[in-house]
Formats: structure tokens, sequence, C-alpha cells
């Protein structure tokens, strides 16, 4: 039985734990803040490996940013890490076999082999949070690219109403489906529709109402927030509608914190409706917070002590 | 060395030809036209395999319409052919292996192997047509989904500008993309643009403008047709964008007949602009009008003789 230390690297917490091949947690998660410069990251790094190098077969590190081909370094450093973060070469931290995976994917694949697409060879998570994420199964294998970039659903442009994007574009998936974009929908609705004054938030500045605002208000059956509501879903149909006619997937899987409140039954039926493939199961993740460190544990069991994904 | 009958099915004409392993043709391409019912199609099928057979290892079919993941059928008949199409299974036509396979991914897996994409393992080709078809190669496989239908790229919705697709649903990239995209665009533009009334084209009834005007215009310089055409080509750059920024692909190879007016220098900059992963190549295809029989005979030799690509 193989025995991974999977590292999960957040802006603010860095989390930690012992899993089996097959997923399971074999210690609780341990949590630490996130040091603020390179060296120190990398100290505690090194750190956590140490406490745990006799006892594992390989380490794992599921992290923001895009990984490169050889699954050691962090490619494009992301806004919140210690600036340096691209240099370090993560297979220099430890003798033992090291493997880093962009988090988005990770998930994806902890989703495929221990969550809700088990057994469905093709198969995207859609991670919907402050940002939008993917993670694609084709095949049974991990789509990467060229560069191992691949994924970024958040990415497509999806309509042409001139919102801009944080990647500086307009129109990005993304800026319409997170949670943020929840926001700006808000925002604009407040701004243009009659709705919004007969509303509970009527007495608010539209750049006040937040995203809580508007999945309460839904739960009060307010008008506007349900008219907000239902133009975001709409988004979310409209680019999911998209990488399904690409990819003819098994199912599409929703995660993250914006997810819990897709009902994937009515998304299911307005994507399939839509479909020119097959029809598309849509599902809400089933692996947990923590399977970004799942995955990234899975696919190091698989890549270093069986070779299979190569 | 292996021969291949490969059989290109097209609503108005059958093309067919003996072909290598390496893609190279052992004898002149023949055409008959296509037959307007379903029994004398499948005799003429019968006929045209019966006078190779002896000297053949297998038959392979690039053809309109979604196949089946064993490669054996047509599941989605399409509109042009005759009716029951989808009821024919290719497999009992001979005794020799047959291999089916949609003609948009035959003409991908041509560029990977003999045309452009060349050593390309991520590789998109785009055929802009009257549609617009694609086929995806990921990580050295054709991209299928879990029904074969995958690679409907014409139906990602690209913006909101309320056009109808003909697959009924709106916005689709198709309906801008292709060269009814094209002409679409240029009844749009003339009713609502004064720079049309300044055009060569003035005179003409903005619904009798067709896509060859268009690209005429452009030659002579004429304002109306180049507003049309960068129109067109904004409308390719954001469809693209998006799937690149999906499958961080190596190359994007244009074909098709619309895909000889794109410059692929002047949109592999502005998709390079766009996006989020590493830098892409854009290129025209190079494989020829015979593409959809080349990759199909190829797929065939690969699957049937040598087991590679299953």
């Amino acid at each position: 039985m193989a025995k991974i230390l999977a590292i999960d690297v957040g802006g603010t917490k860095i989390a930690y734990a012992v899993i089996d091949e097959n997923g399971k947690f074999l210690i609780e998660i341990q949590r630490i803040a996130t040091p603020k410069d390179i060296k120190n990251l990398k100290i505690t790094f090194e750190n956590i490996i140490k406490t745990f190098e006799k006892e594992i077969d390989a380490v794992a590190f599921a992290t923001a940013g895009a990984v490169n081909l050889s699954n050691t370094k962090v490619e494009s450093s992301t806004a919140n890490m210690p600036e340096g973060y691209h240099l370090i070469d993560f297979s220099t931290l430890t003798n033992k076999p090291v493997y880093v995976e962009n988090d988005a994917n990770a998930a994806a694949w902890a989703e495929y082999k221990v969550g809700a697409a088990q057994g469905e060879n093709n198969t995207i998570t859609i991670t919907l949070g402050t940002g939008v994420g993917g993670g694609f199964i084709v095949d049974g294998k991990l789509l990467r690219g060229k560069s191992g970039r691949g994924g970024e659903v958040g990415h497509i442009k999806i309509n042409s109403r001139n919102r801009k994007c944080t990647c500086g574009r307009k129109n990005c998936f993304e800026c319409y489906a997170s949670g943020t974009g929840l926001k700006r929908t808000a925002e604009e609705i407040a701004e243009t529709n009659e709705i919004f004054k007969s509303g509970i938030y009527k007495n608010k500045n539209p750049k006040d109402i937040t995203t809580y605002d508007i999945t309460e208000g839904v739960k009060q059956n307010d008008k506007y927030s349900l008219e907000v509501f239902n133009i975001w879903k709409q988004d979310i149909i409209t680019g999911i509608s998209g990488i399904v006619n690409i990819f003819d997937p098994d199912s599409v899987i929703i995660s993250g914190g914006m997810g819990e409140y897709i009902n994937t039954e009515e998304i299911q039926n307005a994507v399939n409706a839509q479909n020119v493939v097959s029809p598309v199961k849509i599902k809400h993740a089933k692996a947990g917070n923590n399977a970004g460190m799942i995955g990234a544990a899975l696919l190091a069991a698989e890549k270093l002590l069986y070779n299979k994904n190569k």
C-alpha cells in the first residue's frame, strides 16, 4: 500500500496529510499559515516533508497556478503567493519522488477516482468560487495541453455584454459564472432594471450588494435577487453547453463554494436541451473540500509508483 | 505495407481510393454520384469494396454525422444523406476490417499525421466551410467523447448577438464563423451601418449579398466589405481563443473553403494576445481536399492493423 504526503498550497494556508493510494486519509489534516516570503515557504515545505519522510513513498503538491509538464514547477506565479514561487523546483525538496499538480486538475482527478464521476472516463469538473476553474478528464487521462496549462475554462468567451475579466480581456466565462460574477450581475441589474426598486435591497448602494445578499434574497423569494440569480444560472448554462458540445463528456461535476447554489437537475435539463451531442449528467462534487489534496495524492501514486498516468 | 480502401461519403459524391499506411495514394481517386436511397447506397458501397477486396487489408469510411464509439455506424443521420443512413452497419459490408470516422475528425488526424500539425501531439483542426467542423487531438489521441460525438466546436456559444443557428439554438460559433455566417454578418451590417450606403453593393438588396461578394469586395478594398470581413475575423478569433484556453494546444489548423481567406499570422497574434495559456501556432491545413479520406485510412491502419489507437 503506497503512502503519499499530500500538501495543498493556498495563499493563506498550507494543508497537509498522509493519504493512501485509494484516497484514504492516514492522518488528520494539519494546517499552518502560508509564509509570506519564498525562503520561509521553502523551509516550511522541507520541514513538513522531514516529519513524514521515513513513512511515505512520495510527496504530492496541489497548488494554484500553471504547473509544468514534468510536474515539478509552478510556471505562472499566482498573485496571492510569495514572489519567486515559480522558481521553486519541488523535485529538489526531498529524495522521494515529488509530483506537483494544479489544484483544479487535481480536484477533477479526485472526482473521477473517488468522487462523483467514478467510472466515467470523460468528465469535467468545474469549480465555481471567487473565480472559475476547470479540470478535464479525456478518455481516462487528465488534459494538460502542450505546456501543462490546459483546462482554463474560465477564459472561454460566452457573450458580448462587454464585462471586463480579471485576466484583462472581456466576456470570459469566469467574470459571469463566479461568485464575483454574480455580484457584478447584481450591480448591473440594479442600475438598469426597475425590478431593483421593488426589491429588498432598494435602499442599498448597488455597489455594496454582495454575493451573499443575492443568495439570501433568493431564499426570501425577492424578485430582484431571483432575476440576478437567473441571469447567473443562464451564463453558467451557456458556458457548460459549449464545453459539452466539444467534449461529449459523461458528466460535468460542479464544485466550489458557489456550486452549492446550483440545482444540478435544472442545469442538466437546460444543457441537454441545447446539446448537439448525447445527453450529459450534471452532478455536485463529492470528493469534498480536500479534493485537491486527494487528487494530487492519487495522481502521484499512479504516476510515480505505477507509471500509469505519465 | 498495409493497403486501405478509403471511401469518403458526401451528400452528392462518393470518392474512393486505395491508400497506404503512410497516406500515399496507390490508385487515383474515383468519384461517383451518391445514390438517393439507402438500398442503392449500400449496394454502391458493396460494389466499390468488391472491386478492391482482394488487394486491401481494411476499409475506411470518412463521413458526415456522429460516428459511434466502435466506429461501425453513423448514429445521427445528416440532412443531405438518404433516409436510414444511420441504420447501415458498415462492419457487415465486407469480411475485411472496417473503420468509420466522422470526416472532421478524420481530417484532423490527417493534419496531425501527414499535414500541417506533424509531431504536434495537441492540435485542433477547424474547418470553416458552409458550416464549422472540428477535430481535436489530445496527447496524440483523437477526442471522441463518451459516444463518439465529441468535437462539435461549431456549437460553442461565442456572443449574445442573438443570431439563430441551424441547430435551433442561438449564437453558436458556426453561425458566425462559417461562410454562411459571413453572409449573415453582411446582411446585418447592411441594415444597421451607414458604411453600406457608400460601398460598392449599395444598390443590392442586402439579402442578396453573397459570401463571394464580400471576399471580392475585400480584394477591391471596399470599406463595407472590409467591415463585414473584420467582424467575421473577430468572431473567429473569439471562438479560437476560448478553445485554446481549454486545450493549450501546440497548434490550431484552419481548413475548409473559407479558411483560405484567413491570414493565419494575424489570427495567431490576436489569439495569443488573449491567451492565458502558452502561445499557440495558427496554420493553414496542408493535407488537402482529401484529408478526410487520408485520415480515415490512417486511423483504420492504426486501429485495425496495429491496434494502436483503440
